[in-house]
């Protein structure tokens, strides 16, 4: 049986982690804050240094908030590249830019090992119930090996190509999708709301008929019962993503005014101090005060 | 059985008249282009004037481009509205304003006829199939009356109460919503296609995952293989409907910049004549032609 | 000497009324709020009807908020228009649409008397001081008979051409501009402010040397001080001009999306009650509030 | 007499350059494309590497296109930062980063020599009348020093204290805001146009009324006859600026719409092929596109 470290155990890895566990695998964790893998059941080895963690396993998997905490990880002092065995696999699963994920495959080539980049959608309950979409990028022969991981994370895994920045052009796209989304149902639903019309009414008819998506049918609520609590996905990371994205939108030389839009909606949730409250609340909460309600 | 006659016979009402045809009602239609009825089946009688397409009906169902037509064929020259026989119903199918929708319901009550709200969602296949999606507002008892004929139309009937515009608000926000989705989608697909990845691809994904609705799913697949043939609607009428949301929002104070965005990409379809082509190539073309792909 | 009536003495029309009085005219006025006239000093007959005020007079001028108070005083109950002498000129100085200006144009001329497009630019000082700049648009004798008059209210007269409605659009796309730049400044100073720069230098900088206008100092100066009181043009009249340029624009299919962005700003302001303040607080202010400053 | 060494001959460049020797100033110069120093007149020795240019000068004056060019110039291979002598002065007039200027200052700092922030307002005629607005930041004796010779280069010099990056942070500023009118004199001109009137007879009030200032006056000029050769400032640059303004923008937590909006002017500019054009064309020729005129 592979021998697995899994590197970040926040919101996101906990679940994910447990699934391995209940798998059979025995895990190598390490997270910067130790006391995380204390809820983890299962054949668990607690490291604190990443280096130390991924020592001759065969898969590493990170999941961590950002590119610099990854490049920390990955590259700082008592990083765990240089630590990786001959052939073994690094998944990286953290949303990061593609720039990032490109400079990583290279090390790791150099270094002897193998990236895999494969970002995922869903909230950390999916995480918990292996219900996550994984998009891949990356080597042909290292997604054949990591297969079988991954199927014990998600509920589908879907390729795109060989390029190892494409899976991450994906994720950010989709969570730009999803700003976009809520900029939509926000002004539409207060639209309503000013027009006399009840919110959650309108949210429901849509989220039941022509916008019956997940992204509409959850975030719709939130959006139309105007419900910020309990933070799932904090502003500070909805402006992450969208500065990535404009980011990787400047790189392609692509004019995007609505990722311009709920941008600049996300970083007025920052510089107001706001940057831990829900994204939810950074975008719908913004549209309300605009419009006096 | 209730005697109807239903009045416009375009991409959307030929379909839903064949259904009422389909279930054995006798219909009194006018068009304003006479030939459009030849293709429906049934029990039709064709009138060259409104006003004696309506005589002795009990229902009354348009089904008209814009608030213009309906006002015109309701209280122009032969319009129909005086002559609907005392406690008639006008079941209002258009996609108009809400304050239209207002008029003409006080206009109806001083007639001693009923005016019921009751907008669609769905493509012309969609009315073809009787699988639209009803919003209705008004009269309560209108509505009980009205109910088996819009059963025939569609495959589900969504109230707003008693507010005559307020089914039209729901309209116009959903149609608002659908621009914006299209943005959205165009955006996303663009910049990923400028990081070298395929858009159809991506649409795919996202249409089969966290955004498998049908619009995301049927635009998607539009917007994703640039294919603005055949003109399914056309960009001077989704300008037409986003400035009658433009005008929502003025009314009810109601700042609402990704409407504005949307807003000024239709007029500049029109402005540049091409207000016959699909709204998908007024939003998404649009999209290309400033990224320059 | 020309017998002039003077309607409209608000903030602006009352310097101008003063500046007819100092040339020696006698002036037949009328305010809606009648005491308003009570600090003109000259030879001065207060009204209580618009129709008696401007019976027997060669010259209307109005000086109002909006088309609908000018349609009213002229068209309303004891309504001027109807009661002008066969000959006499509308001199129309309010900022209102080109299309009231072109209706009333007309009914003029079929009541047979004369309608003259004057719009102003300029603050109350200005029109205290006479020095307002005036756009003229419509009949060449009408202008020549109006030049004398209203070579006393400013300090140039700007003609543009025999189109009733033109003045008015220079009016208003005047209008835009200055909300636009006051957003420019806005953004400008707050982003040098959060580098750590000092405002105030800022501004005075800029409107010393490449900015060196009148609006850009005056406006500049404001703006750099967060200084919102006394008010000078209120939101709500600001946001009536940002309307009256949308509607123009859609009228003229002309997308303008930093229109858009000025008309969110000052319906947002509106829209939490907060009309009555400064157009540079609803504008410049907002941009404060979304940077956290 | 101090000795000076000039680096970067080109459009605006050279007239300074040119000042200076009229000043009987002897200049090393060097610039990439040697013949460009060919139409200089006075006392010039012409090299053909940086370093060997700044060998024993006691003012080095940088006047280049981009932050990577200067930093190449000064740190790459014949780098002139490393040669230049104890206590001599780097007069960076180029526009770029307050970032740039920041390390520069440091980097100069400990090289023992002295950095001074001094970037320009004007185009290449006023550069060859001695004619531009000099922004300054840094050390109070450095800019004593350089005092001098920045007088014959500019009609005034406007100081923002000591903090190295301040008067690029005033320069970018600027330069937004520039942008910022030419869109607003775009929208306000075609605006105009498409209501029927002259947008050369509409400029030119402006510039002789209240938008009385150079930046008015000239760009309005251009914008009004849709003149765009030639090519005064490069739309790539123009985006470049706007680029690095939005960097200073998300390093100080600054939501800045209006410069979103004319960055992805020119970023649809640059990706349309068209980065050489002139800004104007990019900006004004964006909006007339739009609106089909």
């Amino acid at each position: 049986m592979l021998k697995i470290a899994f590197i970040g155990l926040g919101n996101m890895g906990i679940g994910m982690a447990q699934n391995l566990l209940n798998a059979n695998y025995s895990l190598n964790v390490y997270n910067r804050t130790k006391d995380k893998s204390s809820t983890l059941k299962g054949d668990v080895k607690v490291f604190d240094q990443p280096d130390k963690a991924v020592d001759g396993q065969d898969i590493v998997i990170t999941m961590l908030s950002d590119d610099e905490t990854l490049n920390q990880l990955a590259n700082g002092e008592h990083g765990f590249l240089a630590s990786m065995k001959n052939g073994a696999i690094h998944i990286s699963m953290s949303t990061i830019s593609p720039d990032t994920s490109r400079e990583l495959y290279n090390m790791h080539k150099i270094a002897g090992s193998h990236y895999l980049t494969a970002p995922v959608f869903g909230r950390p309950n999916a995480a918990a119930e292996a219900k996550l979409f994984i998009c891949t990028s990356g080597d042909v022969e290292t997604k054949e090996k990591a297969k079988a991981v991954l199927e014990l994370l998600g509920q589908g895994i879907y390729d795109f190509g060989t390029e190892p920045g494409a899976a991450n052009v994906v994720k950010l796209a989709g969570n730009f999708m999803i700003m976009a989304s809520m900029e939509t149902m926000a002004e539409a639903f207060t639209l309503a709301e000013k027009q006399g019309l009840d919110r959650e009414q309108v949210a429901e008819f849509f989220g039941n008929t022509v916008f019956n998506a997940p992204i509409y049918k959850n975030y719709g609520t939130l959006i139309a019962k105007k419900q910020y609590q309990p933070v799932g996905f904090k502003s500070k990371l909805g402006f992450k993503d969208a500065r990535l994205a404009s980011k990787m939108a400047l790189d392609a030389q692509m004019p995007a005014p609505l990722l311009s839009l709920v941008y600049n909606r996300l970083l007025s949730a920052v510089a107001n101090g706001n940057g831990e409250n829900d994204w939810v609340e950074g975008i719908a909460g913004s549209v309300s005060t605009d419009a006096g309600v």
